[in-house]
Order: C-alpha cells, then sequence, then structure tokens
C-alpha cells in the first residue's frame, strides 16, 4: 500500500495545485482570494476520493483518517500562490497538473474498488469518478465548462481507456507494472490532447448530411 | 421486489435515453461525444437512487450490488445514440423519458423508504430527491437550468402529488396497485405541463399591484 | 446536547428564510414557485448538516431521525412566502439570514466532528462544510455564484475564523461560552461585510505591477 499512498498524496498535491490556480488566475492580491484559492485547492483534491469512499461506504473518509492529505493540499496550495504571485506561471500549467492528477486517481480509484472486492465495469467507473470528480468540482466552483464534458475533447476517454489497459495488463504482468504503465496511458492521452489538440475521431454514417 | 426490480429498470433506462439525448443534442459524429453521452446517461441514470441509497445508508449502493443497472443504463445509451444519428428524435423526447424516469423513480424510492421503516414527510422528499435528483444531475452537466427550478412548471410537485396519493391509497387498496396508480399520476401531470403547457394557479393577494 | 439542538433548529429556519426568499425573489404568485421556494429552503436548511452526517458516517442523517427539521424548515419558508407576499422584504435579508445560519451551523458542525473524536483541522474543515454547503446548494439551485467564492468577500474566513476562536477558547473558558462566542464572531464578521461592506487586506509583493 505504501506506493498507493505515495500516489495518492502525489495526487492531491497536483490536484491542489490546479485547483489553486484556478481559483486565484494570477490575482491573489487579495487575503480572501488566497482564502478560496485554498479552499478550490482542498475541493479538487479531495473531491473525487471522498466521493469514492462515500460511495464504496469506506470510513472514516481518507482525509478525515489520516490528515496528512489536507496539509498536503494547504502546501502545495499555499506554494502555488507563492509561486503565482512571484512569476506567474503558464496558462497550461492548470491543464498539466490536472492531466495527472487524473492520471494518478483514475488507476488508484480502480484498484480501491478492486479491494474492496469489486472489479471491471464496476472499477472502471469508479476509477474515471476518482479521477474526474475532483476536477468537476473545481471547474463548477469557478464556474467554468467542466473538462469532462468540452466536446471533442479526450478526458473521460483518457481515464476510461487507461484503467481498461490496467485491468488487462495486471492479468499477464506485474500489477504495480500494470497500473504505472495505466497512468503513463492516461498522462499521455490528457498531455496529447493539450499540446497537440488531439481530439476522437469523426465518424460519419450514410445520412449524416441530411441532419442539419 | 421483482416489480420494484423491473420498475427501476425501466426508469435507469429511460433517465439513460434522456441523458444520451441532452448530451448529445443531435450531434453525436464525434467519438468523444459518444463517449460524454454514455457518461451524462449513466449520471442520470444512477444519479438518484445514489443519493437514496447514501442518505439511507443502504450499501452497497444499488449499481455496484447490482451491475445489470449499468449495462442497462449503457446499452439504452447507445442505442439512443444510434438512433438520434439515423432518425433525429422529436425534441420533446428528452421530456417524456424524463417524465417516466420521475414517475418511476420517486414512487419506487419513497417504497424503499418505507422498506427502511420510514414513512410520510421522509417517504415523500426521499421519493421526489431518487426521481428528481438524476434530471438535476443532467441539467447540471448540460449546463440548462435544471427543469425542477423551471418556474411555474409542474415537477417537483408532479412528484409530490403523485407519492401523496401513493401513500394515501395504499391504506385502503392493495400496494401494487396504488405505486402504479401514483406512478400514473406522476406521468400524467408531467406530460400535461409538456404537452398541454399545464401551469400551477396563479393566487393573488390584496395588494399584490404594489409589488411591481 | 439540547443547546446544541436548539441551536440546529434556529440554524435550519434561518437558512430556510434564505432559501425561500432566494427561490422567490419577491414573486410568490404561482404556486409554482412557493413549491420551488419550499424545496430550495429545505435544501438550504438541511444540506449542509445532511453532508457532514455521511462524511462523518453518522446515519440515519438528522433530518431522517427527528423530522422536526423538515417541518421546521417548512414553517419558516412558508412564513418567509406569507410575509414576502404582504410586505417585501429587505433585499439583505437573505445575506442577514445566511449569515446566522453559517455562524450557528459552522460552530455545531465543528462540535460534531469534536464529539465524533476529531480535533483541529478536521473540525474546522467540517465546521466550514457544515455552515457554507446549504448557502452553496442554495446559490448554485438559483444560479448565482456562490457567497463562498465571491472575491474579497468574507465568508469562508469568517467560518474559518470563527470556529478556529471557538477551538482555542475551549481550552481556557466553558465550552458553551466558547461556541456562543465563536458564533458572535462569525455573525460579527459576515455581517461587518454586508453593512459596512468589510473586505479582506490587499496585500503586495514587489514586482505585483508587472504582472497586469
Amino acid at each position: 500500500m505504501t506506493l498507493l499512498h505515495t500516489i495518492a498524496l502525489l495526487g492531491v498535491a497536483v490536484f491542489a495545485i490546479s485547483g489553486a490556480l484556478a481559483a486565484g488566475r494570477r490575482h491573489f492580491d487579495l487575503l480572501g482570494v488566497v482564502v478560496i484559492a485554498l479552499v478550490t485547492a482542498l475541493v479538487t483534491a479531495t473531491g473525487g476520493g471522498t466521493l469514492r469512499d462515500i460511495l464504496l461506504d469506506r470510513h472514516p473518509v481518507f482525509w478525515i483518517k489520516d490528515t496528512t492529505y489536507i496539509y498536503v493540499s494547504l502546501i502545495a496550495a499555499l506554494l502555488t500562490v507563492v509561486y503565482a504571485r512571484w512569476r506567474h506561471p503558464p496558462a497550461r500549467l492548470i491543464l498539466i497538473a490536472d492531466a495527472l492528477g487524473l492520471a494518478l486517481f483514475s488507476i488508484s480509484g480502480a484498484q480501491i474498488a478492486e479491494h474492496a472486492g469489486h472489479g471491471g465495469i464496476v472499477a472502471i467507473i469508479m476509477g474515471t469518478l476518482t479521477g474526474a470528480a475532483g476536477g468537476v468540482l473545481r471547474d463548477m466552483m469557478c464556474a467554468e465548462v467542466p473538462l469532462i464534458l468540452r466536446r471533442g475533447r479526450i478526458y473521460a476517454t483518457a481515464a476510461i481507456v487507461g484503467i481498461a489497459i490496467y485491468l488487462l495488463l495486471q492479468l499477464v504482468i506485474d500489477r504495480t507494472l500494470a497500473a504505472l504503465l495505466g497512468m503513463a496511458c492516461i498522462a499521455a492521452l490528457r498531455l496529447g490532447a493539450i499540446f497537440w489538440n488531439w481530439t476522437l475521431p469523426v465518424f460519419s454514417l450514410p445520412g449524416d448530411k441530411d441532419e442539419q
């Protein structure tokens, strides 16, 4: 479980960074904005895992059981705010931090669903929820269209594909290696979508032109 | 419980249809939109029941316990996407599917609250939540004003009235028959609101003209 | 626990008033708007406590265990609607009722987290969640930017400061008195923000002018 713990702490940290940046959008001059950045970072970092724990009836919820997660979120958010005031971060940093958070939490969410005795479709759904819910909450708090719902963009698809690859690979190779490959796959798909504008293929059927 | 199970599967299917249609809005040419339609359908179909199970501390949550619900949602959503590409569905189909989902889930939610030993006001609230929450999540995901909050429109009222009728009728007639009549009442009120634009009565008090 | 119970009932009532007013915005001529006002009031009044109970695995959830909370919410909302039709309430009444709800629920949420064996950071987070979540749900239902996220405005800060003061004071003075002082502090900070437009201080670092 140590690797899973490290991965969860890393996931919390990168999601906290994305939350703090999204809340602040480079203006951190008011103490109030710092408070909002910390609140948003905390919600982003813990949202997915909290939903997973409640759905799987795992109590106490992870951040109540181990408050390290809270402190890691707050410290990551605070460092982000300080850094963002000193030198403004590239606009894509939110998306990159989000991509890493998605990769880390999707696979760890799927693994926790497996630990709880579920597999296949439930592991895929629970992993996707764990990975995506924090970002959805962050985007809702910042009144943005959630990344998961932007058309043509690879988001849920990246999580679903990566988890499926992890589930298949672990049948033939070492579980830890399968998890790392699954994460790499999710991160690669999302980063490709961010940097090279990858989209999902258009498919058309006869008669498409008739509709609008 | 077999009738309750069938009703829940039907409810999941019709809500999945409404979710897939709302997410797609007739444009299903991108694979990414299909993924969003499946995700939205799944959230719409399972949202209300999940909230009910969590509030009533029923674990495992219904779709984790019985994955048939997931497959029914996904198949209903996929068939909807295929159909919508072949022949575009009438605009009101979302509302009709939603009306049936509301009817089926409101009564089954109330019944499950009763099974858990609650009655009266808790059954009404839990039934309304079970019926309405999936649609609220769908509308939030599609950035629409939730149906339940559109002014003058009969929505929550339909669920509340139908559940109250079911609770009263079952004191005098067969429970299954009472449930079917309650559902029929909710569906009739919503469909009336959709097709004949039924609204709730305006009532006025002396002095109304003074205010705006 | 009697004081805690009274405080929770009061909190439910004031949040129900803010929810009913926010849903109605002075137009209560349609029966449908009254239903929406009651639904919004109920969600506002019970949202924070429900989230707290689910996160802390306290079942049955408070309003399922004791339906008095439901009736108090509905009666408070109904009286608000009747009053608002008779004489339209000052625009700030929503904010004032919300400030009192925040004060009452933040401290009682923190106390319940303490009863459950948690302290420090978990009590602060749980208190803030309990106090703020109902208002966030209300604002989301009414398609407003949640109060907690309005820039520069003291909202989450008031809750956090008040809970911290309560946690510190109870080490040296009577617990009940500490709770009342914590509540007074939260209410005073929020009311100051509402009436005298208090905001949090701006702090600047060298180089601020370089950024935008």
